[in-house]
């Protein structure tokens, strides 16, 4: 029923995924009763429309020669993933409880128990695996040690005859990077030319994909605007599996699903998925399960704020931020330029049990002085200072295209004889890592004049800011205009931080 | 390709909506070039599959005929919703530009659009309406007012004839609430049974349902557990429409959907709906559309926090009462009790253009001295307080499961001879709407001792407790345990209230 599985499933269609073989447990029975409140498809032909191929096994309680023989067709089918529908009765052989919902949710309780073993004809005790059962299933373990020295055979002459592919296989099982990957890193100067962040995005992948064996993804029907093509490369489809750029269709919830299978598979393939910021809503739960499993899927997110510009509320983030710096073990990071966004993608791929979602910008932004890559390991850093014995008058903290913001704010009250200090703060998760000494040396608890400036939700900005500080923020929706008409209307300006900072120093 | 699009077609073909006609327009384009690339499924077998009637219409540029044909037998099928499969040229008539993604994000051009005009044979200026199409379109305007007068006519006789009917459906219409609707609202004392918020949230719907007539909804397959039946009805199905309990089958976003074009269409319907607060995360892009359309969707989330025992992380909300404190015109509300959860009913209603999210607890919890209606109207009140003059030693703050908790820590702590301030945040964004004078009465700036107790992230609540209150929360994932134990294992009991309220005064 859940929309998730027929966006993956109609993806499997379309890339006649033949090795996939999906059992259906068609009982009738759900949470809340018969399905016949809430489901009344025909499931065999919805599949059917999505590019599957079909067998409808009539006794899954007890035709074991029709499940097998079921599996043998599956199997045979190359070019099409097959769903095996088993009709069943939920919890077969409870005399009392079989085929209702009570079976779904609880336990059958001993009483019920009981009267299912004498009902199923089972005289054994609970956990007991009769000899015949052991002998019979025993048999796998030679049968797999065997397979697995035969593969191990054909592993160790491939590695004679073909040594790159080989290195580059055991890479993706093992997990280990290439040696001095990180120097495929581009590096920026203040006299680079100013970017769009989701461009700066592009040639990271880009240089990246020549490194790391396992880089691949795609975005769901938004590449072109995600900047999220690897240009040496071609679309992975149904006829070509070694290309790395996927396809995923206008699918957010199944492309994050489908990411955390690839980044779950094997240590060393590192997937990334992209879309709009805004549109984390529609696979939220996919991201969540990538935090739970520490599953290292890089989350590339574009067009992360009213910067975007006419598409309007719809399409412009507020909450977002905020809502992925609360979520449990997902690096949330807002790179500023073209060294930072370097950073966080050093980050992403460094920190393999945890996702990172990337929030990128449409709008062009000039490479700042001051930024770098190991700031950015650091969650947060001092850009700029003009202040000495780690007292500065106030301290500004901007994030990815508000930096920018910030920095103007700083040069202004400079020049007014103000001591002030510029801080990027592009992951609170990394920042929280730091020690408590390298903390205080970016935010001394002595100055309390701070001033945060993000186009975004405040919410959350209170613990950075403390008490007497003042967070410049988003807390409504958005609204459609260009860039720069609409971050003045929503007082996003130099002149915003400078006239709060003076209030507070 | 969206999975929302799935679960809704699905709902709707199993409810047979025979007056739904849907157009798809199938012109092979989709943002990232060609349909195929992503998408080759048969999207009229899948459609047929979920129970509609499907129409192809092969020449949609040109065929009036055609569709016109299509419109009617659509309407002629009165038991299935109908697809009219559209195939198309997107940009017919674009020399250059048809059918091609370039027309999909961006306007032609004025080359472009000159060119399209002479190949169309299309002389009038730009936004002329040559005469004879105003005629053709204007003979509408009479034959709606016909229409619309015999409609009135109609319901005058109605209205005499069936008054409480009329009555009924005129509330619909206007929203306006019937007179003395919150009388219905039940009360408690701390003498009543503890019990979960969840249950209490049904006898609130179950009371509300008598008098509220625009009052109707369900859940996505967890009725029995989210408490959401309402008893003096039976199921909305396709032969009993009259009825209010509706089946959304496990289709979160779907269910989201559907409340919100059910919010929309008339002011006096007041939709609700149901799962587990977790799965919020599958509904989010729902949610939010709630906010932007300012549909009042009463959103009740139950299992709202690792107290729900043995399921789990999955299962467990842990960032996700922040991610929607964080969304703007989002009411979030998280009842302690009784009188709690009946005041965040009567808010949830009284708000015509605000949603709100109730989170409900599974486990019992008893009914509290001070908790009030009328409090929780204010988002943030006094429970209890035996300070004088406005300056307690220290404030404890609770929402919902641990609002109990802080009441037990505040008892011991006034053993011990302290004035304690307990303080119930069950909505920040109604605390936030108060003067500064009522803030300052429930949180004297003065006073910085500030302890917060909640079974979720900490995230935000920095700006409640100030830079030297403690926020006590959850910043990792839950974990599988019965509630008692799990509340335990992770901090969250008086001892740890009292320990941080004695660091702080």
């Amino acid at each position: 029923m859940e929309g998730i599985a027929n966006e993956a499933c109609s993806l499997a269609g379309h890339w006649g995924l033949g090795k996939l073989i999906a059992f259906y447990d068609d009982n009738h029975i759900s949470i809340d009763g018969d399905t016949e409140i809430a489901f009344t498809e025909s499931v065999d032909k919805r599949f059917e429309g999505l590019g599957w191929h079909v067998i409808w096994v009539k006794n899954g309680n007890t035709g074991y020669d029709e499940i097998r023989a079921a599996i043998k067709e599956a199997k045979a089918v190359k070019d099409k993933p097959t769903l095996i529908k088993v009709t069943t009765t939920i919890g077969y052989g409870s005399p009392n409880k079989a085929n209702s919902y009570s079976v779904h949710g609880s336990a059958l309780g001993a009483k019920e128990v009981d009267a299912t073993r004498k009902n199923l004809g089972w005289p054994y005790e609970p956990f007991h695996v009769p000899e015949d059962v052991k002998g019979h299933w025993s048999r796998h373990v030679p049968q797999g040690a065997a397979l697995e020295a035969e593969w191990n055979a054909k592993f160790s002459a491939y590695e004679k005859n073909y040594k790159e592919e080989a290195a580059e296989l055991k890479s993706i099982i093992t997990g280990e990077l290439p040696a001095g990957w990180e120097k495929a890193l581009p590096t920026y100067t203040p006299e680079s030319p100013a970017d769009a962040t989701r461009n700066l995005s592009q040639q990271n992948l880009n240089a990246l994909v020549k490194v790391l064996p396992g880089l691949l993804g795609g975005s769901a029907d938004l590449a072109s605007s995600n900047m999220t093509l690897l240009k040496m490369f071609g679309d992975f489809q149904k006829e070509t599996p070694e290309e790395r750029n996927v396809r995923f269709g206008v699918r957010e919830h199944g492309m994050g699903a489908i990411c955390n299978g690839i980044a779950l598979h094997s240590p060393g393939l590192i997937p990334y998925c992209a879309t709009f910021f805004v549109f984390t809503d529609y696979m939220r739960a996919a991201i969540r399960i990538s935090a739970l499993s520490q599953a290292r899927v890089i989350y590339v997110m574009t067009h992360d704020s009213i910067g975007l510009g006419e598409d309007g509320p719809t399409h412009q983030p507020i909450e977002h931020l905020a809502s992925f710096r609360a979520m449990p073990n997902v690096l949330m990071l807002r790179p500023a330029d073209g060294n930072e966004t370097a950073g966080a993608y050093k980050v992403a791929v460094l920190k393999r049990k945890t996702p990172s979602i990337l929030a990128l910008s449409r709008q062009k932004l000039p490479q700042l002085a001051g930024t770098s890559i190991e700031g950015v390991q650091k969650g947060g850093y001092i850009i700029s200072d003009n202040s000495s014995g780690n007292n500065p008058d106030v301290i500004l903290i901007g994030t990815g295209s508000e930096l920018e913001i910030a920095v103007k704010a700083a040069d202004e009250l400079r020049k007014e004889g103000k001591a002030v200090r510029v801080v990027s703060l592009i992951s609170w998760e990394l920042f929280d890592e730091q020690s408590d000494a390298y903390k205080e040396s970016v935010f001394p608890s002595a100055v309390t004049a701070r001033v945060s400036i993000e186009a975004g939700s405040t919410f959350g900005w209170g613990k950075i800011v403390g008490s007497k500080g003042k967070a410049i923020g988003i807390d409504r929706f958005g609204a459609s205009a260009p860039a720069g008409r609409i971050y003045k209307e929503f007082g996003l300006t130099p002149e915003a931080v400078i006239a709060a900072a003076k209030e507070l120093c």
